[in-house]
């Protein structure tokens, strides 16, 4: 018997807190979603992830198809096996990487803080079929359309599928974002008959919704969408270039989204897109962000200022005897001082890199679990402006 | 009051178990000391390092002279506060990375497997009073002599002091061994003077034997270092080309050593050394070998073969579903197959090579409590005779 794949526990506003369902256990919502891009999330271990308090990571289907590809994942019994991670894992489709080959560095664009998800190759072809495009590692011809990306996800074994997608960037044209999403809109059908033929019990699959920055396409995109037979609703592609266009592009997909499924926001971490983004109805997000940062050496903090960012590697910490943040209960807070991790980062010494790593993602599930809290006792309004003046998470 | 700086509890054959008690805490011994040259043992933080019983490590007074500094360790209240190691620190004395600057690549002599110690730079002049040398970071012209040696070790607050020695190599002729030798020992009555004058209670400060290859200048050596009122004995340079001729060096030194005092053997990790070295009465060794193992993706493993590597990053290893070891207690073992760790290590992801250093540290840290057990059992010679026949340690 398949668990209830998503069950709404209370509300609060158009906030929800829920339970996700999965074959390989639940995942409480709002969640935070880590990347495990490449099958790791970088320089932790799996059990290190669950210990803080994660219950889902994102595996990165173009990623691992590249590498170490499905046929290694299937003889290693799926990357939860691989990756010894035995807790739900979500993927991202691989439209992403497969586009950004063609569409240059779309990434930055549709970000304001850099690239979402990380993909370098030779773009080939793009057609009704998919995208043919070169290898990264060893300059390989491969293919990946609607059946293969399925195929691959659901070698990997994912709990969550995604669809393939076209994720179209900022700086396109309003009649290629129509085509584009009309594309996408035919290969969610595609997907949606694979899922029903091969997919294996309890796995999901979300449709995700493009359309740009126009309301009109994004709107259609949603009802789309939900009348495909998803599982679950995730947005996608270009959110503007703006926080506040990026909520307005959201609160139009979720105007038309249905209430009950579950919604995840792609590529979204940043503290205040957080908060807006659960006050809105999202349940989970995937974002580099905390990781990366933590790998450039910067550490999330709290920060009426409303960046929540300090700069580790910068003068101002070299004597800094007190922690990153008082109160946080991760090993870079308690064991160690500001002025050792600038020295470590600035000495570009793997401890460094992994201390601010497991402090940002500590914090980030520390926000979360405040929501998920919040939401619950009907206060996420207070919380939510606690934490955007700079209060604790 | 001081603890007994060092009691030997029991002993068999040379061999003997004991206990150092150190300001910062006790070390049993026999034991290994973890490299944490750059105040940090690469890749994890320090709680980690004393939770795989680890009780001492080794600071590098030139690294940590020509970064942070003596200002900022001062600052920081020494590097046990620095770097969150509130246990014994055992410091190297420098001399082997500034005269390694000036012999060309003495590293690789010294050792068959490669450099014992890191060190680069520019060597400007050696004289009486010491070296002068430019900093690898930003090309300032530096000085260390006995004096600015013991000041550093002082400065990072380090439990057992080494006198500055200047760490002759394999390729050079008796006669300059014979002079450096020599001023290796004037050096050490320098830095005598200035522990008994500056040197802090309880704090122990070790003489390094020098002697190149030569029985009579070993032996000379010792009785010198002995007769100068250290508190533990170190052997240090060119200790040969071949294992064998290792085995020599170390024993005309030990046989000119007081049996009551405690004995470090600098930059000797391989397995079958640590176990010769413990029969031969050596209380704890220093080695870069685990560490830089597990960053080049080797893991040590038993071996009836005599080398204790396996290179997971070659393809054999890329299928396969089994641990590195089986009934290792490390997360690689417990939680990760060889095939995960080879993909890992080829993706060049920080998560592998942590995840063979923890494997590699625990390694010896199960050969250095094995033989400690032993000892105390008196059954050394069989354990030591099983782990060298390939079985677990």
């Amino acid at each position: 018997m398949s668990p209830d794949p998503f069950t709404i526990t209370s509300r609060d506003g158009d906030a929800r807190a829920g339970v996700l369902g999965l074959p390989h256990g639940t995942v409480a919502t709002p969640a935070f979603v880590p990347l495990a891009s490449t099958g790791t999330v970088k320089s932790l271990h799996a059990s290190e992830v669950s210990a803080l308090g994660f219950e889902m990571v994102l595996g990165n289907t173009f990623h691992l198809f590249v590498r170490p590809g499905a046929e290694r994942l299937r003889e290693q019994g799926g990357l939860h096996e691989f990756m010894g991670w035995r807790q739900p894992i979500i993927t991202d489709s691989g439209g992403f990487q497969v586009f950004s080959m063609g569409h240059g560095n779309v990434a930055a664009e549709i970000k304001r803080t850099g690239s979402r998800r990380q993909g370098q190759g030779v773009l080939l072809s793009i057609d009704e079929r998919g995208a043919r495009f070169r290898s990264y590692l060893d300059g390989a011809e491969l293919f990946m359309g609607p059946e293969e990306s399925m195929e691959m996800q659901a070698a990997i074994g994912s709990d969550i599928a995604l669809a393939f997608d076209e994720c179209t960037p900022f700086h396109v044209t309003r009649e290629y974002t129509q085509s584009s999403t009309e594309r996408t809109h035919r290969w969610l059908e595609r997907c949606v008959g694979w899922h029903r033929e091969h997919g294996e019990a309890g796995r999901l699959l979300y449709g995700i919704v493009q359309g740009g920055v126009y309301e009109d396409m994004r709107g259609e995109s949603a009802r789309f969408v939900a009348e495909a037979g998803v599982d679950g609703i995730a947005i996608g592609g270009s959110l503007g270039q703006e926080k506040e266009q990026m909520r307005d592009v959201v609160g139009w997909a979720l105007g038309e989204s249905p209430n009950t499924l579950p919604r995840h926001l792609l590529g979204i971490g940043d503290i205040d897109d957080l908060v807006a983004g659960v006050r809105a109805g999202i349940d989970t997000f995937d974002c580099a962000t905390p990781t990366r940062l933590g790998r450039h050496g910067t550490a999330l903090v709290p920060d009426p200022g409303g960046r929540w960012r300090l700069d580790l590697t910068a003068p101002a910490s070299a004597g800094v005897k007190g922690p990153i943040e008082e109160g946080c209960p991760c090993p870079a807070c308690r064991e160690h001082t500001r002025s050792y991790l600038h020295y470590l980062l600035r000495a570009r010494e793997l401890t460094g890199v992994r201390l601010v790593t497991l402090h940002n993602l500590t914090f980030v599930e520390r926000l979360m679990t405040g929501m998920r809290t919040a939401i619950g006792a009907g206060e996420l309004e207070v919380y939510g402006e606690r934490v955007l003046a700079g209060g604790a998470p």
